[in-house]
């Protein structure tokens, strides 16, 4: 008998027919002997709608009382779920964050987990209940209230299951599992079986949208197995675990675009220790999230200088740049440009360190399709590209057949 | 600078403009200097949309789960006041019942208050705070989330007002105080200025709207007074409190007619000890509340057999009939009666037990008014008779006249 962690998000209980539908697939995995915790998010579009009324009340809400807000969209669901689950004679009990024991610090509206105490859980799983959790949600050691931001339901489910000491955790979502590249624009993209916390970690900071790395970096930390998989089939999905001697043996596993970057370039930069640090330094106090970045070898002549690259999301690109021109006294660049018309495409597998040939097999697979690549960079496990956004799809069709047909 | 408990019901704060009026409101009161505890309701039809959804999960949904998910509405309700106190920069913090320390009975969906510790609503307040609380809730010894029942805000707020030994409670509602009679009724109705917790309790029970017995009683209880008063205007409303000499000089304060109500009569029954405990425990068992009973004199010749008539709410009648008639064997009446066209007429008046002559006022008015009386019932502070229905108007007018204009 498994002790498994079921998640279930905002698309999966959008309404009351969803919910049954969820307390029925709960029930069947509970006839198959297993003591099971079920972590729902709030309703899709409830938390909009709560967020909505906020901000007739106050522009810009506060934080605190947001929480307390936003707090009763998972309580509302883990009551329906529960109800729904008695409805089919099972035995259940509904949750707070809060009561299922998940004490956070006090950074409302994007808190992290302090520790959870799942007393009640337990005592609850003991005399034979599904224990519900409302997710994404927590108290201080005070006792506020406090919500996880995004992903956090997420982060409850896998943190939960750590607590726990879970067999397993399923995250249960609108796709079926971890792909090897995204269908819509790689007809020949299939489904794994499983992939590595750190193949998934890269996928997930490459757009890949199935879950936020905070929950990928809590599941690896404490060892917690899980699986991503549909709530509206009954196919099992993508295994995220442990790298394993087999997942070695595997070279690449996916092929990931995000279509969302912008690239900079500092055009004549002084050659100098210090430079990249000050240049990077009033991004960081523009709080911009900086990707790639790629510094080019010195121009021959005169006064040495060099070329430096980086990439950001499209939404911070005009804070960069005017955080990049505040400083530019001081950085005494010649030009900066900007390209919003860029693509990042990567290649991401944990074999890759030990099996050479991997960058020249996609730099040729890109050559071949005509594809000009702006930027280049690697680590251990993957090999991300800076191409033209619109060449985007044929080049990713072309990795992954170099790769994965 | 005193302590005053405010509550605010789900009219009062039926949108986010209505909030915006209640921080207004309580930002002027705390300019005056008072220290501030707010109790809301949910926003008005929050809890009737929560009841559907619970509905088309589960019928007949399990209380416990219920009070998880009407708790939500009163939660939303103290964030979105929270927020608006800031928005007009007042210091202000949303609590649970929960969290202000309401702990209740298990009773779900209609729990009693067992105790209340306010460790937390008293050290917001000593730290400058406007301190809301969301009524109508409270948590077990254990910790599970519970409701208190109709006109459960009211509970809290004249509760929280005994816990925290404040100066006055205030109910702000839809009406502007209690009334000698309904003005829809009565046009030349006047606003009480105050009114003591006993005739305040009989009205409550004769159909005067405005709060439930249960709050009025635990203010009484606890000597806690409080004012009942318009959330639409800055009027006075009336004071309810212990009684004072100069109430007692009133002999009638006010009049009250009930239309919800049903009159059953057993004709024949066996005029013998017992009888009347053996037509009253059914109905007892079947959860139907009687409100008058009469029982005549025993009739002449044969078995000595009499006539036992009393009312009901009129949403009671086909179970209390069903009730009846299923014990019918052991009752041993000859016939039963029902009539839905009656109407409860009451006045009410704390002087009234040391003023004789006051029943035979009534009947006179009655009688002028050619209004037949069907059934009597007098307790220390009040009169009422069961009339016809039509005749209920016209009856209430004459009555107000002869007592109050």
């Amino acid at each position: 008998m498994s002790l498994i962690v079921q998640k279930y998000g905002g698309t999966s209980v959008a309404n009351t027919d969803r919910i049954k539908s969820v307390a029925e697939r709960v029930a069947r995995w509970r006839a198959h002997g297993h003591r099971i915790v079920v972590v729902v998010s709030a309703m899709s579009g409830v938390t909009d709608g709560l967020i909505k009324l906020a901000r007739e009340v106050m522009p810009r809400p506060t934080e605190r009382e947001l929480d307390v807000l936003l707090a009763t969209g998972e309580q509302t669901t883990v009551a329906l779920a529960a109800m729904a689950l008695h409805a089919l004679g099972v035995e259940a009990v509904s949750l707070t964050g809060a009561q299922a024991g998940i004490v956070t610090d006090g950074v409302h509206t994007k808190a992290r987990i302090l520790n959870i105490t799942p007393r009640e859980v337990h005592a609850l799983l003991e005399s034979g209940n599904v224990v519900i959790v409302a997710g994404f949600q927590g108290q201080t050691p005070s006792g506020r209230i406090t919500t996880l931001g995004r992903g956090g339901s997420d982060l409850t489910a896998v943190a939960l299951a750590g607590a726990l000491r879970a067999d397993l955790c399923q995250i249960f979502t609108d796709v079926d599992g971890v792909y090897t590249a995204d269908p819509r624009i790689v007809p020949a993209a299939r489904k794994l079986e499983e992939i590595s916390y750190d193949e998934m970690l890269e996928l997930a900071s490459l757009g890949a949208k199935v879950m936020q790395s905070r929950s990928v970096e809590i599941a690896k930390k404490f060892g917690v197995p899980f699986e991503v998989r549909s709530s509206f089939s009954e196919e099992p999905g993508t295994m995220v675990k442990e790298e394993t001697e087999s997942m070695e043996e595997v070279v690449i596993r996916g092929v990931s675009l995000d279509r969302n970057q912008a690239k900079l370039t500092l055009v004549g930069v002084p050659d100098q220790p210090g430079i990249a640090a000050a240049v990077f330094k009033p991004l960081t106090e523009s709080a911009v999230n900086v990707d790639m970045i790629v510094q080019n070898v010195s121009h021959g002549g005169g006064e040495p200088a060099t070329d430096l690259s980086f990439t950001v999301e499209k939404a911070d690109l005009a804070k960069a740049t005017a955080a990049i021109e505040s400083a530019k006294d001081r950085l005494r660049y010649r030009e900066i440009l900007t390209d919003e018309s860029v693509a990042k495409l990567s290649v991401v597998g944990v074999g890759m360190r030990s099996h050479p040939g991997v960058a020249s097999t996609m730099f040729d697979a890109l050559a071949n399709a005509n594809v000009n690549i702006q930027m280049i960079s690697t680590s251990e496990i993957k090999i991300s590209v800076v191409i033209d956004l619109e060449s985007g799809e044929r080049a990713t069709q072309a990795v992954h057949a170099a790769f994965l047909e």
